[in-house]
Order: C-alpha cells, then sequence, then structure tokens
C-alpha cells in the first residue's frame, strides 16, 4: 500500500529544489500564528507573502507558488480574501492549502471549511478530530487539540480524500498522509511542537511551500512533513524548554539538509 | 487585614492543579501579543484557544475554563466577540478577566471597559493608571505606561472590587491583589517585564487560567501574579537582554514547580 | 554631496537622546510584525503604543512623538485609523514614516500609499522596488522582496524626496538615504536581517523612535539605519540561524551604545 522506500530521495530532492527556487507562499492565517508562519517559510528558504485583504489576495494566488488557508481566527474580511484567493488559485492551478483549525464544534469556520472545500484544495491538513469533522465523521475536538489518534481519522480521510480529489495529511504524535490510493506513515516530531502555538498551521505553510517546487502533491506533503517534523527533532535537542525550542527550530528549519533528513526520516 | 502566610500552600496547590487538568483558555487579546500570548499558556501548561470572531464567541466562552478579554486593539467584530463572550460566560460561570489597556484617554476602548465591567468579570487586571481610570480616579497613563505606583492606585481599587463584586490586580514593581477585603502584595517580578511586549497582557491570561482550576478568585489571582513574577525571577538570571529574556520566561513557565515558588514567593 | 563624516557624532547623541527620553511610538503596522515591532522599540528604549482602531488613532497622534504607518496588511477598519492619524500627525507636527509594504502589483496598498503621500510623510521607508513604484518608475517586486538594488532606485528617490518634501530610505544590501539634497550610504547590516520578517518593518519604527528625539528628518533617519545595522551584525556574530539571530537583535538593540556604533558605523 505504501510506497515508503521509493519516497526518501523525493523528500530530498524537493528540498533542494525548494532551497533553489525560493517558492513564494501566499498566507492567509490567524493572526496568532503569523508571525512564526513568516519566520518558518524564510528559515527554510521560502518567500512568504501575507496578502490576505480582499481584492489583493485574489490578484496575488496567481502570482503565488503555493497558497495556505488557515482558518484559525476567521475574522469576515479576511475570510472573505480566503474564498477569493481560493477561487483564483484554482484557476491558476496554484496549488493551495486548506487547514481547517478547530472545525466541527465552532460554526463560522465550519462552514467556511466547507466552502473551501468545494473550491478543490490541494492539501487538506489537520488533526484528526478536524479531518473527522471535515469528512463528515467525529465529534469535534476541543479548540485545536484533538480528541483522537490520527489513526482513528485515516479511514473517513482516505475516504476524504478520494472524494474532494486532494492529499489529506492528519497530524499527530504519527502523521499520515494520503491521497486516497498511496498511504504513508511519518513517525518523526518530538512532543515540543504541541507545547508551542503554531506547531501544526506552520506546517501547513511548509506544505505549501513544497507543493510549489514539486508537482506531485501527495510527494510533496510528504517531504513537508518529514523536513519539518525532523528539524523538529533536532530542535528540541538543542533546548531546555518551549521557548528554546521555537528558536531552534527556525535555526533547524534554516540549516536541515537532505543528510539530515535521510538519517532520521522515519517513513513507512 | 492579609492573609499571606495561608497563602503559599494555596498557590502551590493551584499550580499542581492547573498541570494536572490543562484547562481550556479562550483569549480574545490584542494582534500584538496573541502569539506570546499563546506561547505562555501552552507553557504554562494551559490550552490556550483564541476564539475571537461574533458567534464563535459566545458558544466557546461557556465550554472554556476561563477567558480573558483584553482590549488592547479594539478592532470592531473583535470586540463585538468580546461583548458577547463576557455575557455568555457570565451566565455560564465561566471566571472571566478584563484587561482594560490604555484606557483613559482613548475614547472607544475606555467606553468598551465600562459596558465589559457591567458584565461583572471575575477579575480586572491593569496597571495603576488603567485601574484608577476605570475606578473614577486619576488622569489616565501613557498609552500602556502607567504614571502611577500600585500603591496610589489601591484605595480606588478597593472600592472598585467592592462596588463591582470583582477581584483587582494592580501590576506594577509590586503587584497589588484585593477583593475589596483581603490584600495581598506580590514583591516577585523583573524590570525586564517592562521591556517586553505583553508581560502584563500575559499575565491576564494566566489569571484566566488559573481561575479555570480554583474556585476562589482572589487566591486564583495571587496564584497566578506569583507563579508569574517568580517564573520571570528565573529567567532573568539566564538572560543577557531582553530577547534571551523573552525565550527563558517560556522555558521558565514550563519548568515551574511548587519548590521554587516556595524557595522565591515574597507575599505579605 | 554627502556629509557622512559629520553624522557619526550626531548619531551617537541622537541614541543617547532616544534613551533618555523614551519617545512614545505609535504604530499601525500588519499583523506579522506587531509583536516583533514592539519588542524591538522596547529593547531600544522606545515606548510603543499599538494604537490602530479609527477615532483613537487620530486622537493619539498629537501624544505620541513618533508615528509609523505600515501597509503590510491593509485591512480596511486599520487602514482608516492609518489616513486619520496620518492627518492627524501632520498637523500637530508629529513626525511620521510611511512604509508602503509590497506596493506596484497590488492595487489596494498603491492606492492607499499614494492617498498617504499626500499627507506629507516625515520619511518614506521601502527597498528599491517600493520606492520605485512610489517614485512613478520600475515593475514592482515580488511581494515584500525587491527587484532592484538600492542604487537602482536612488535617483527616483531624489526625485520623490524633493517633490514630496520627504526622506526617502531605500533598503537593501546597502542602505541609502537621502533627502533630496544630501545622501548618504550605510553599508552595515548582516545577510539575517533578510530571514527573519520584519526586518525592514521595525526599521521604519525605529525611524519613528528617532524622528521623535531629533528634529533633523534626515540625521534621524541615517541614525536609525546605523544603529538598527549595526545592532544586526553585532546579533549576528552570536547566532547559529535566523531564530538566534531574532533573539540576539533585541538583546543588542537593548545594549548597543555609541562606542559600539563609532566602531562599526561605515557610512559614505
Amino acid at each position: 500500500m505504501t510506497t515508503a522506500p521509493a519516497l526518501l530521495p523525493i523528500v530530498q530532492a524537493a528540498l533542494d529544489e525548494l532551497r533553489a527556487r525560493e517558492p513564494l507562499v501566499q498566507c492567509i492565517t490567524n493572526s496568532v500564528v503569523a508571525g512564526v508562519t513568516a519566520n518558518s517559510l524564510l528559515a527554510l528558504g521560502a518567500a512568504p507573502a501575507m496578502v490576505d485583504v480582499p481584492v489583493e489576495a485574489a490578484l496575488f494566488a496567481p502570482l503565488a507558488g503555493g497558497l495556505l488557508v488557515n482558518l484559525g481566527t476567521p475574522h469576515s474580511d479576511q475570510m472573505a480574501a480566503a474564498l477569493e484567493a481560493a477561487d483564483a488559485a484554482r484557476h491558476a492551478s496554484t496549488p493551495w492549502v486548506l487547514d481547517p483549525v478547530a472545525i466541527g464544534t465552532l460554526p463560522v469556520r465550519t462552514a467556511l471549511a466547507h466552502r473551501l472545500l468545494d473550491k478543490q484544495p490541494t492539501i487538506v491538513r489537520g488533526n484528526a478530530s478536524e479531518i473527522l469533522a471535515l469528512a463528515g465523521g467525529g465529534a469535534g475536538g476541543r479548540g485545536v487539540d484533538s480528541s483522537y489518534h490520527p489513526d482513528e481519522a485515516l479511514e473517513h480521510g482516505t475516504v476524504l480524500a478520494r472524494s474532494a480529489g486532494t492529499v489529506v495529511a492528519i497530524s499527530g504524535p504519527v502523521d499520515l498522509v494520503t491521497d486516497g490510493q498511496r498511504t504513508v506513515r511519518i513517525a518523526n516530531g518530538h512532543p515540543l511542537l504541541t507545547r508551542v502555538t503554531g506547531g501544526g498551521c506552520v506546517l501547513g505553510a511548509v506544505m505549501a511551500a513544497f507543493a510549489a517546487v514539486h508537482d506531485d502533491a501527495f510527494e510533496a506533503t510528504v517531504a513537508a512533513v518529514t523536513v519539518y517534523t525532523v528539524a523538529a527533532e533536532v530542535a528540541a535537542e538543542r533546548s531546555t524548554g518551549p521557548g528554546t525550542f521555537a528558536v531552534h527550530l527556525l535555526d533547524a528549519l534554516s540549516a536541515i539538509d537532505p543528510a539530515t533528513v535521510a538519517d532520521r526520516a522515519a517513513l513507512s
């Protein structure tokens, strides 16, 4: 079922490609993590552009290499921008990532997530609760926390991937990526990623960066998860808590190279 | 007048309780400090949820363990969310904290602060100028800076606590907490707290976290101030300036334990 | 053409003056860099006030020592605040800085930048693409990145300075500052400044802080660029990547003194 053995060299090549091309990544994301999202993309070698107001958002999406739409703080103007940017991205074939933060119990973002899903995101990223909520299963999470393990959302995630024609990435202690046919497990990362805000939100932006430089969205998603979670492991070894971890994670995203990825990647 | 000797074991127990229960803290706060607020709550062991849009804010407040309403950048949509969340919190008995940032000279937030005060916040946190402005005394501060020492606001703060049925916390070189009957002075902290943005705003969120796990709001407020300012002392010893201080403060909030609190707490 | 030899003692004196007076700097800036902007001003010794809502913005500008208007995420309410604050600053003779982030291809902010330029900013700060776009030359940049070297924008920048009666600062590998008569090159800084978000945006706020304490806006701008880029050099020497750099930059802004400025300043 998995294609894990063949994926490692693809991940390595995608990282080199990202560094060489410095893709422009448009981010429409929540106000809590906007700064760390931009810093993470810059550290990795991409160029963030937080173009999230109406009119500009739609004009920019065709120019961007990738687009992130994150529903963490769905203020009305920004969400109008998200809807028009998603349309523009689809028409321009700009790959885009939907991150349906905390949907399920919260109605504004839940309705938005379903409208955005109709606009055919290239990748959907969430924790198990969010993926279940989007796929019509489960009972929702507790804010941004998941009440479920990724494996519990895999069946619904696989169906969602097929029906929506998208890649689904389920974040958790082990990350799962599926396009409905292929499925990969990535057993990298560190618990400190859950102790800093934006651990998951930033990953959505990293996925948009990889999708900008690598055409196969499933492979690009696996590359993003692997590079990001391996960098988190490196950072955790240098940290004495969540404050130093957040700092070293940026350094690690900047320094990570294909050899480090090969040493640590745990794909299956 | 004070009950300081009896408070230390209560502070220690509240910290253990917070770690054990990981309370969900809804934050409606300004865009400048949203990231550091979420990171501070995560470091301490709470679960932040920045649910600050209309409709969702009111639905979420009954589910949260505590709520923070901070008026630092009072954009209209967010403030509509604040008003409905405060109502919902009151009806659901969710403890909530009002932080009337820079009220006095600035009319939009001053009017909002008075409307919110009518909704019976569990705790009001501010510097001396802000507390005086809310209580009807003083001449206002210079933006977020206070023109007064906490002791100069204590009399008005005590009257405010009694008339509004709330706990009043006055931040400054020495912090004062009063419920109108009991008053405690906490002589911990470090000047570097005034050299990083959000030093006070984050404390408001920490108060909401402690109030979520400890029913006596006066004691919960003392616990929040003590734990936060002791962590600041620990962080300052490891820092070479405000940049490293902000990082080590997150590490210190994550590592702080009842023994460290007992070693350093200066309650009277 | 330049007055560089005479400028160093002026830069040093302006730094001392800033530390002595702790100027209040009103910031109307984008949501991505609001936190780091406030932290940078605090580290340097200024007092940030993020007063960016309508009504309050105009009332506050006359009280502030300096004002920054940054167009990075031009949400409608915040931009209404920016327009009224610029008017109020002009009438109250509060020096103010316009940072026309990513104008050129993006129409909302481009139109705003031209309306704001009519309100006579004291200083305009941008990269070469942004200055060319504002001056009516060039083809725009790629989001916040510049497609041009500062020297390519100097001629248009000089004309803009004269016609608008403003100081123009062009950021890049070498920074240029001109008031249309005097021009100075500052060859300090470090490539890591381009790998953290807000490297340029923060500089705009620092300019507002220096303009608050030093009447000659050209000299104040040179002081801001010199102090900020020298601090960046110091920080880079202590850093292992963009994460640690951002932290050490705050420490360096806090610690920088006139002697360090004299040792490193590369004005010509």
